[in-house]
């Protein structure tokens, strides 16, 4: 790695760039920009982090599905502010081979509007709900804005979105808040560190009577959307027509909910944990958790060789992710530089004093340490993978407490926005027009009230200097 | 299942769209044509079978990736017959938002120009070859024909599509046949039976010197291609200018091939197993193996119960598939319906007489036999999915070969192919004129000239009347 992290604060976009390149997870040299190509490495992670969601998703009764890529303009018409949102943002297509098509085709930026007219087929009485289904796919918005890497792009390949159907809307938020709880775990096993927040009202997903976001703060304090989760009240079901027939025989419109998570949770992953030596990647995702490099000495290939063997077979039959890098022509030295870069949790050298002790030494990936360990004590491995995804769990989250602050003062909080970036936490009254004016003072954005958060809090609303009972976090974002 | 299997060969078609329809395959009630939407229990199958792809590819050393969907119009034009074969095939986005692109973008049809040049960026010298990728995604086709469920779509959501790149012309085509040996293993696994035939010099894959084919004939007599492996030679390499250096610092160009399955293989599934109650799903990549379906008297809901429960842990810890039906609202007789529509292989009855006994009834969903079991020999559960597997591959490959004839009098050829359908063998002197006419006078499509079959054969060519050493395949296909 060129770039250190000492620097990250003003270098942090190129060392994230950076990293995306040599640990070979995306190429972005294709020829439409905020277009890349998912490179092997990139796409085993890609697919350990889609692993994580689908078991919880499955878990918790949603079926996987998959909806067209295309929708026609007058399904996403129906839904007026949807189509005030997205009619700037989204390819159209106009023509199929050299016919000009009679309805414009969108490629989805996103599929309440496909989804809904089909589960109308589906669903006629309280029977066939609550309904819970989710897609991962690409989806697609034209960005004008500069593009970057797994942030904002084009194509956005790694989508997964829910959508749920229920008979009344009391159902639906608790829905919405179960969907929190899942978001909770996929956060908690791919370490990476968020506070849920419920989005003002000026800033609520396109249909939406309230949206609870997931955001996380990057080293260059900066706060990233990681995922969320919308009431969409009846506002689909109302104009797709889509009802059901209740207990006592009586028709209402379905209440429906959507959540989703993109890359971005990817992009999270590779900046909270990353160093100065590239990736760091946290165990349960990792495409290779274990790297075996053998230190070949004259006299010594085929004992170090046969140790090297064993011990990756060994801990496959116990189901770890090891490899040999058994290569040549490349120097241990060498080695070891690639596979931190590509963030291998935990390295296993094993060299002729090593086989001579009956012994093999573990690196951690996180800390750097080594840690001399038995022939016959591998178990020591299974262990350390559990203390190295540990470790970077409660680093990431003290990372993250730590810069999160509260003032009153505006100015205050805009220098702490300038200096350490963060998020900062300003008493409100409640009122959109002083929320939007918080905003504008401290040249931020509002993430919206804390969720989750049971101490009582008061203060006086730096605008209109109301007392208010509540506060609302501000926050540079991407 | 209203269509039955007696009627097939006029019926077909309506039999298989009513199968994708009762089984919650894939409902194409999407307000676009060629469109569908994968249901769960479909989204399973699919599943299974890609599970079936990914393990015979990853095991032969090919990387999964992923590319971008879209390609600019430049870069498809840059092959010459590619940009013919495709320009009137494809979706074609002008806009993005209210802008107009200055280069068109096509949905792929197919990615061979997206690739090529991202791997000219990878590709230095023969140290970086071979190299053996793929990616699973959607291709799309403006078909203007009418549309047909997994056989003739706008989107094919489910396309395989892998790129090899090698140092000489002899290692490429070795790549094709090796190909044609996944494919092989691939279709075994999904009990299908097939004929591979190098298609002839007027039906190639835009691009390629030559291409094999995978075919299967379905139960009205037509064929379906079902895989296609392309050797491509250097004419993508040459005019993306993908070169590498070999071992004597000389430059030359990449040779390359590409093959490819879809979601035919699923539709060749359907199509090929199932019978007068439906779906009949071979074992390997069925979403449910086992359905166990308790039938409760009263004073015994208990003990049933009870059972139906030990059978399914046993048995889910053996690694099968097993599900307990306890709807108390559905009658046993629905659900043995329900479930044999959608193609379980093995159903266990479990009713008072069988608890009494001791015992469990399995019940198995291609020969229709049942099966008394007792209680502690649950090994027969696996023995009898494997029978299942067995005999639906024997017994289609049975009808297929039945469906194979020789002859060289194209009157009789064609009535062969009005009657029967499948597979006629003709002779053939080898030049293209002579296929064509033959195509026309049998008014069918020629498949190519049978790969893998050792009997030498000669024959007067019917055409041109000339000795030919060789045969050609023709049907009638989808």
């Amino acid at each position: 790695m060129a770039i250190k992290r000492q620097v990250w604060k003003e270098k942090f976009g190129d060392w994230y760039r950076e990293i995306i390149d040599t640990a070979k997870i995306i190429d972005y040299r294709y020829p439409i920009k905020g277009c890349g190509v998912w490179l092997p490495y990139g796409f085993k992670l890609r697919e350990h982090v889609l692993s994580v969601i689908r078991g919880f998703l499955d878990g918790a009764g949603h079926n996987e599905m998959l909806f067209p890529t295309l929708i026609p303009e007058d399904l996403i018409a129906k839904e007026s502010t949807h189509i005030k949102s997205f009619e700037e943002e989204a390819y159209w297509i106009t023509h199929g081979g050299k016919n000009e098509l009679s309805v414009k085709l969108a490629l989805r930026p996103t599929s309440e509007t496909a989804i809904t007219p089909m589960v109308k087929l589906w669903v006629r009485s309280h029977a066939d709900l609550p309904l819970k289904i989710y897609q991962i796919g690409s989806i697609f918005r034209y960005e004008t804005k500069a593009t970057r890497p797994l942030i904002r792009v084009r194509e956005v390949t790694t989508f997964k979105e829910a959508h749920t159907f229920h008979v009344s809307h009391e159902e639906a938020r608790a829905q919405v808040l179960a969907a929190n709880d899942i978001y909770a775990k996929i956060f908690y096993e791919l370490c990476v560190p968020y506070v849920v927040s419920e989005r003002p009202s000026w800033d609520r997903f396109a249909g939406a009577l309230s949206t609870f976001a997931f955001d996380t703060i990057f080293p260059d304090g900066r706060c990233l959307q990681i995922g969320t989760s919308h009431d969409l009240g009846q506002n689909f079901s109302k104009v797709f027509d889509l009802t059901f027939e209740d207990l006592d025989g009586k028709h209402d419109f379905v209440w429906q909910t959507s959540y989703g998570i993109s890359e971005r949770a990817i992009a999270a992953v590779i900046a909270i944990h990353g160093d100065d030596r590239g990736l760091v990647i946290p165990p349960k995702i990792a495409p290779i958790q274990v790297i075996v490099v053998p230190i070949l000495y004259k006299g010594f290939e085929e004992q170090i060789n046969s140790e090297c063997q064993h011990v990756e077979k060994t801990l496959s039959q116990e189901g770890v992710k090891v490899e040999i890098d058994d290569r040549s022509k490349v120097t241990p030295g060498a080695k070891f530089y690639e596979w931190e870069s590509k963030g291998v949790p935990l390295r296993i050298e094993i060299g002729p004093r090593d086989v001579e002790q009956g012994k093999i030494t573990l690196a951690r990936r996180d800390t750097g340490e080594k840690i001399p360990c038995k022939r016959g004590s591998l178990s020591l491995v299974g262990k350390t993978l559990t203390e190295i995804e540990d470790n970077l769990r409660n680093r990431a989250w003290k990372v993250m407490e730590n810069n999160i602050s509260t003032t009153g003062d505006l100015t205050e909080a805009k220098r702490m926005l300038n200096k350490e970036g963060g998020i900062v936490e300003v008493p409100w009254c409640g009122q959109a027009a002083c929320g939007q004016q918080i905003e504008g003072e401290v040249d931020a954005r509002v993430l919206g009230l804390p969720v989750g958060v049971s101490e009582a809090v008061s203060g006086i609303c730096p605008c209109c200097g109301k007392k208010g009972d509540r506060r609302i976090r501000v926050a540079r974002t991407y």
